[in-house]
């Protein structure tokens, strides 16, 4: 596909070195008007939904930070993600870290012009709550099917009595609403110890092929990645990663850390195998500088963005 | 003053390690019965009231760690708090960290039943929103005067349109409530860049003492302390004590650091100083371990609290 | 099997989140009667008999801090261990820190207590010298089969000409003591450069089964379970668990790491495999803080003392 | 003076909380064209003239990191910088990491245009090599005097035989282009272990007013500054501040640390005493993150860019 | 074999404790004279070439300190180098920081005098285009065979322009002069974003086999250790490892990580494959203390070092 | 004076980068004979009498890697230590971490080994206890003097106990033996919580002189040197420096950290003030690097001992 002169392009490591200049999104420009792309990567500065540790506010800064390393192309799948469509950097949610309800109202807004401009979001978060309003700013009427990298399902309906959002109740709230359709969900890597046996029963009830990571391990990453394509089919898919589902050496930088997870590199395996589905939008959340060693987390980030972005810029261009 | 038989002794390092055993605040007991104390040391892990870097939710558990280091005497003074009064570890406020206003009542009933109860409370934070719960909890019904180390006033209004509640507006409300008297309030070490050059205006007019760090420079320590006691008087006085009051390189772990403070030598002399204050309360706020280097911030608090801890219990001693 | 009245209960996530509150293990109660509990949660705060890189003192301290992240029910096997049997935190071993008899004598009598009052100890260390008064403590008469998870064999005679105890000889002296039946002994994941080709000959000849690293990897985890549970039988079996059997990436705070090695993930699926086994102990030891990043180490030794817990629960609650 | 219609504004954290959102130097714009500017924020990402530690090469981007949390005015003198002049991010000058000469040609380029645009350069680094470039960039045919914050005086002659370009030698140059006038050079700090009692003797002789730490200790800031201001007259000035001029404890981050000197607090205290000089540019070198702790460095590096903001922008508002 | 009156033997743990003494490769003696030894460990203090992060001009430093920890015979192969021949530390390269082109001849100059003593180099670097002086010293006129772990080609033609000298350029240079055969030489682990869809062409053209990331999975390492033997043949065979070739997890400190590379136990596997190869020299590049953490790469560094040294300990005894 | 040939020289930054070559103290030569030398530096890599935390061990590796920085010539007194007197790298003393009496035998024949060959001591440790056989190697049946910089009098009679030696007993010890001669010892910064009002009433009742912090801070450092020449006179003095006398802003890396002490500026100004005393030895203790951040307690270390070896450098001079 020939390269459009509307097309972004990051700043060369040739021009200046990766180390210097803008610390923006995969050193692409800053752009505020979502109407001049195809795909808008998104921050969401966000941990005011977390019960556990926090910092994932900080997560969007040093994933862009980290993403100056990414070049251009994809290693393994060659897909040029700027030659198929323009890709910019659309700044951060406009978050009220003291407020869940208003930055719920700020963020749904925020995605939704995001949408109706026809810009598809990749976001960096941020708790996972934030997937909440991302989905309900793409939400077009129709449920949409999920493919959820986790070590938790995310699923709980309330915490500390009646509060109804946090960063464990996203997907429950959105399957209530309709946004998603639980028989099109997979979630895959779940684990850790539970509150009780009952914890995965109303996910179980509403349809959500689970696969713990037990059976992630007796399945492989090859033949998860056929079960993700059979359950979600070719449904409007949103793809949402919560790097606690990596084990806690490749991302220690996260809220909610458990031990046993998959690799880095399977991740990327699984991503890839993502490609050719109906994708509508993804994001890496969860990332927590305060608790990262050597910017592993953020790096890890800022890999998995790309990995995602090659695949909905794929999408995109076959779209066309 | 003879040593009474319900008085609770810290572990000492010839029975155990100071590395080993209970992780309480002075390695004392933790006890569930406020009747049961004179003076309560508490935890309130908590930071959703910040608006700027998180984390103070986990300075309680760090500054309890580092606490196992202090032994029992206070090395100037020679005030021996443990032979003056009952003092134990009461735990944590029950906070509630999605929901402001839950947990600013939960608070405010915790702070109640232990005053109710007759323990005066020392409080290892939290971001300083915090403050404001205990000062309504322990409120009488008449205004307290208080001695406010810190480089910020936080007497703000509101943040983002209108949020009263922040760690930016707590004695802002404390004031409107009635329950500091704000020309018996003198504030120590205010200094950083500001938002413009009214930020104070509110602060003058109604009569608060501020002792910006440059004329903490002029005056030193001594003075200081003098001026502190002019201000406060006989007054019921309550003292609090964030961490950013002191220069970063002294507490790094904190949400709001600004350069050019005071050192934590001139902040010990000058809380020997309050001795004979008619003191009813006091707290060390905004320890952020996830920012915290080599444990000097933790540390550090642990020290504050026991400096607060002796004046208090000599306080205490000399009502009777 | 019905909840006793006496069973004890971690403090729940939603009763106060879990950066709050008591720092024991697994938030449990801290008891101080060991004949109140079937299992006893210890800490042993020990590093002198430690020839390398010391910190394991401080070991206990952070898993406990660490362990406050886990919740009741295993996820994979769903055994609920406090529904099972009595468990809480029975506290610190009696450490001497600058003398090891003194320290040995202290310890063997604590978990001679222990012992007694029929408390099955899951220790958290501390160097791995420490081993060897529990199973002292222990020792009913019965040599004791033992499966030991570490890169080193701790069975050298001694250190610096006559001392005969050190963290690398433990094992060797139990042996000696006839505490343990070499025969029944199984080491997994030994590794590293050897003082000698001889180093492993001793062991060898009284009939310790050794599978080095290579050989482990070549069998695989599942194997390698049958082959433990054909080594140890249904003799009394005591676990325990070196942390520097993982590999560094995934034990880094640890005295003498050994690149290498296996991962968490084949951790848990090994100790899973235990389960059904006649157990009588285990411990998680050598995990050293002061060498830890990003907290990874302590929070692996707190999820590997619940995987141990979970097998030794269901073998008390079989015996029933 | 009243605000023009094209003075820019940072970023505001009412609008935006400061961790959120654009990371450019004080969250000003981002501005290609120098002509639209008085004062020209710039970073200069470059450690390849250092000859001990590196990593001032990712000075510039922690640094604007950092000075997020900066606001408008100044606490001390209440200069409000953005309402007097235009200020606004101008990037990071061009660097080659592996070549010095490209290096030195391009930069001096790059500060030619923005002189010749009428902007002034507040420098964000970087070794001290990079002070070099700018003062050939801006310099007029005027021999400047220079205020330089260091504990090493930087003039030596060359390096392992006849390299003359190093971050040892950036002023000898100056000296000896005539550039800098060294009889108006005051350096203060100066300490460390010398090479031999002769290393300062070139200094001494070209008549620069080297104010060594046992000279500084005597004096007090007070003193220093009055000084300085007796050297410098009223010829234009540039400043260069060293952070190693700083004890470590307070800018561990540096490429030569060296310990015993002056305090941050003093560091505001001298900076602000060059109010009312013929200022022509400023800069803060040395910052390394990769070896700074809790990022101390980085944030005081980010506080004293806008305290000689404030004095650059007074100068410039006073020749208006 | 016997051992020789000459032979060289680290210091021993019985002697010293590990953590005490000497800090040189090995705890072996550091000698000048290269014709004393038949392996020459060197260290290489370089990061001048690097476009990107920096800092591996402390590699040397910290592999030496953790080398301590290395004992004398190889786990698996039973190989004791210090018995098969002499082996010392040989001190540093005499690098110049500031100027490329004198560090290059002065490093080629180092290593020839090496070659001609009769010594083989194990070389600790120190970036990537330090191998380049390393194949000039050693070249005897025949072309060499090489086997590369890395994630990067380092085939670039050229930085900036026309800067022919970095760490991505050093083999393609090798090439031009006629040192390394392409045909001979495998890379192993190549990955990472590209710059374009182009990068590899040149090297492909000329006939390197390169075995990207994805098939090294597919493969698995006993298959590419078949098929690196396959490439080099008996030919004369230098190994580099740069450890950016391992995830960032096993290697973190490092200046160009990327996710996605295999493990360090794989490595230890391949490595040991080389067994029997005409090896001629090795070394281990790239390892960047100030980005590392918990000393994971340093220790891993140590540890890839020791494997060297045997393969190339047991090829000199082969060749008696 | 002319320096004589046998005089040893550091290793020039001319000639070798200074994070290049050889990691000695001061990059002199190792040199195994004391006969060759004057001033022999030396590591006491030593923990285990320690009762609080460790890591003194690696204290000397990390002093000598930092020293590497040290140059000459003392910038304030402009003494040449090495052209005074033959100055080198003794190594470590032989200890024997599992055994205290075993290490204290050792370390006592070092001492007196080197003392016997003329050489003076200057240490480099290690835990407090370390400096008792210091002592006794170097006692020729004067009691001595002692100029102790400490947070600590370490003058405890025993612990958990009748263990007479840890690092808070040994001046009991030297005192009880005849080593020292209390009435002409002279402690500086004693503070820190106390076990019971009479911590100090032994050293008190031995005349010792005890500068508790709040008499240093009314004294000042000048004043301060005074009371020490006064009460050391012109017997032979021992020099001991305890890091935690310092701040821990100072000194993070130490055992015992205990808040508010003085500054490492004053610790210079004060160390410079023993210039003509009637030194015999010094030390440098209580370096724990595990605990210390960005390096500054073991970069402090190494310059502490150059200000001290500067001094003893000038009085063996003087004694010619």
């Amino acid at each position: 596909m020939a390269r459009e002169a509307s097309f972004f392009r990051p700043l060369g490591g040739s021009e200046l070195p990766r180390f210097a200049g803008r610390s923006t999104f995969m050193r692409l420009p800053m752009i505020e008007d979502p109407a001049e792309v195809d795909i808008a990567l998104v921050g969401f500065p966000w941990d005011s939904g977390s019960t556990n540790r926090v910092g994932q506010r900080h997560g969007p800064r040093e994933i862009r930070s980290n993403s100056t390393m990414m070049r251009l192309v994809h290693q393994a799948s060659r897909i040029a993600p700027y030659d198929l469509c323009r890709v910019a950097d659309l700044g951060d949610v406009p978050v009220n870290p003291i407020n869940i309800d208003d930055t719920l109202e700020r963020a749904t807004a925020f995605y939704r012009d995001l949408h109706q401009a026809g810009a598809m979001p990749l976001t960096a978060g941020g708790d996972h709550l934030g997937t909440l309003p991302i989905l309900r700013g793409i939400y077009t009427g129709q449920p949409m099917a999920m493919v959820q990298f986790d070590s938790h399902s995310d699923t709980n309906d309330s915490y500390f009595g009646d509060n109804p959002y946090t960063h464990g109740t996203p997907f429950r709230r959105a399957i209530e609403e309709g946004i998603l359709d639980p028989r099109r969900i997979v979630q895959i890597g779940i684990r850790g110890s539970l509150y009780s046996a009952q914890d995965l029963d109303w996910a179980h009830e509403k349809g959500i092929r689970i696969i713990e990571i037990e059976e992630y391990f007796d399945l492989g990453p090859d033949r998860v990645v056929e079960e993700i394509r059979r359950v979600v089919g070719d449904a409007p898919t949103y793809v949402t990663f919560d790097v606690d589902a990596l084990d806690p050496v490749y991302a220690p930088g996260t809220g909610t850390p458990e031990v046993g997870g998959f690799t880095t590199p399977e991740a990327q395996r699984m991503i890839r195998g993502l490609r050719g589905l109906n994708l509508v939008g993804a994001d890496v959340m969860e990332v927590a500088p305060p608790f990262d060693t050597a910017d592993i987390t953020a790096l890890t980030g800022a890999n998995l963005m790309f990995e995602l972005l090659c695949v909905l810029a794929d999408a995109i261009a076959k779209r066309r």
